[in-house]
């Protein structure tokens, strides 16, 4: 039986830096409250002690609030609190290293710029990838030049994986992303930073379900 | 069987920034010729793929010169390029994550700075503790105050598993350690600094094997 595929409509990734001083677990919960259907724990300053604690209580919250959770990075950790996967990046660890440790049944993701990364990850076994920066976005330092919707479609009409992209995205763009074809958007400061997190989850994920044809 | 202890006489720690410009790969084969038993590659700076990348020429490097090879704190990374095991400080990953991901016939060791943690780092199943700092040392700058000779012997009268000293120790006191009945001396700077790495490490060897009485 193949692993069911997660629904990766509004995929928010955890950002503590750009929480205003609140708890990533108080804003994650706002957030799946809101409609976050994969939460993404991200916090590259946390050491592994760190990453443990509060993997144990995302995944458990998300368990609780039936949505998917994927440690980025740390195969160990993701092993280690049983997250449903792990997200690499192309400095990360190779994705067979990560089948080895975690099995067939989990997800894993990686980041890809350019239709090569994205039909490269995808023979390896990716299971989604997360390509961007689709917009321009001021979080990730090292993220690039922005790809634009043309490279979303494209890689959308010749993936045969999921596609979430990633960079730039705000309620009032999102839409666009999930035209050109992806599956869902992927979201750090739109979400975490919000004054108002679960109305700030609500709209993207209004967004997102009108475009993909879900709401009238 | 019960597994193989190392040889755990002269640990050096790879340290690429107190290197003097020269590789890692360089150094840490002088370090051997001169007569290192352990490596533990340790770049905190590294991203997952320059771990994997480096990791793996020093996992084949001390396989062919006969060396037992450690990765600190990513267990992923020691899974990948098949290390001899891992080393975790009070910080990193539980040492139950580290048996399962690794298998029971890998190394795995723990930083301690007491009794206490010794202990603690015993009575689950490490296979030897780093004790330290020993004395000053300006490489780590979170390591603590140093804990002196006489906890060494005291630890090493209680301990059942190696104690492998480390902080501070050069060639003018590692007899000392050694004498305070520490299985090994564990160095970053004192050998990845010198500028005849080889002969650094011969130095330090020659007095860990005068003091353990291997020499006349």
């Amino acid at each position: 039986m193949p692993k069911p595929i997660p629904d990766y409509s509004l995929y928010v990734i955890t950002g503590e830096s750009f929480s205003k001083g609140r708890s990533t677990e108080d804003v994650i919960r706002q957030a799946i409250l809101g409609g976050a259907t994969v939460i993404q724990l991200r916090e590259k300053e946390y050491c592994g002690k760190e990453l443990i604690r509060v993997g144990k209580l995302l995944r458990d919250m998300t368990r609780e609030m039936g949505v998917t959770f994927i440690v980025n990075d740390r195969v160990d950790v993701a092993f280690a609190v049983d997250a449903d996967g792990v997200h690499l990046g192309q400095d990360d660890l190779p994705i067979e290293v990560a089948r080895q440790i975690l099995g067939p049944d989990k997800i894993v993701g990686i980041s890809a710029g350019n239709m090569d990364e994205v039909l490269a990850a995808q023979a390896r076994g990716a299971d989604y990838v997360g390509l961007g920066p689709v917009f321009a976005t001021g979080t990730k330092s090292d993220a690039g030049e922005a790809v634009g919707l043309d490279l979303v479609k494209q890689v959308c009409a010749r993936a045969t994986i999921p596609v979430v992209g990633i960079g730039g995205i705000k309620a009032n763009n999102a839409a666009q992303v999930i035209e050109a074809g992806a599956a869902g958007v992927s979201v750090i400061t739109a979400v975490v930073s919000a004054d108002d997190v679960t109305e700030a989850a609500r709209q993207l994920r209004h967004q997102i379900d009108l475009a993909k044809g879900l709401k009238g």
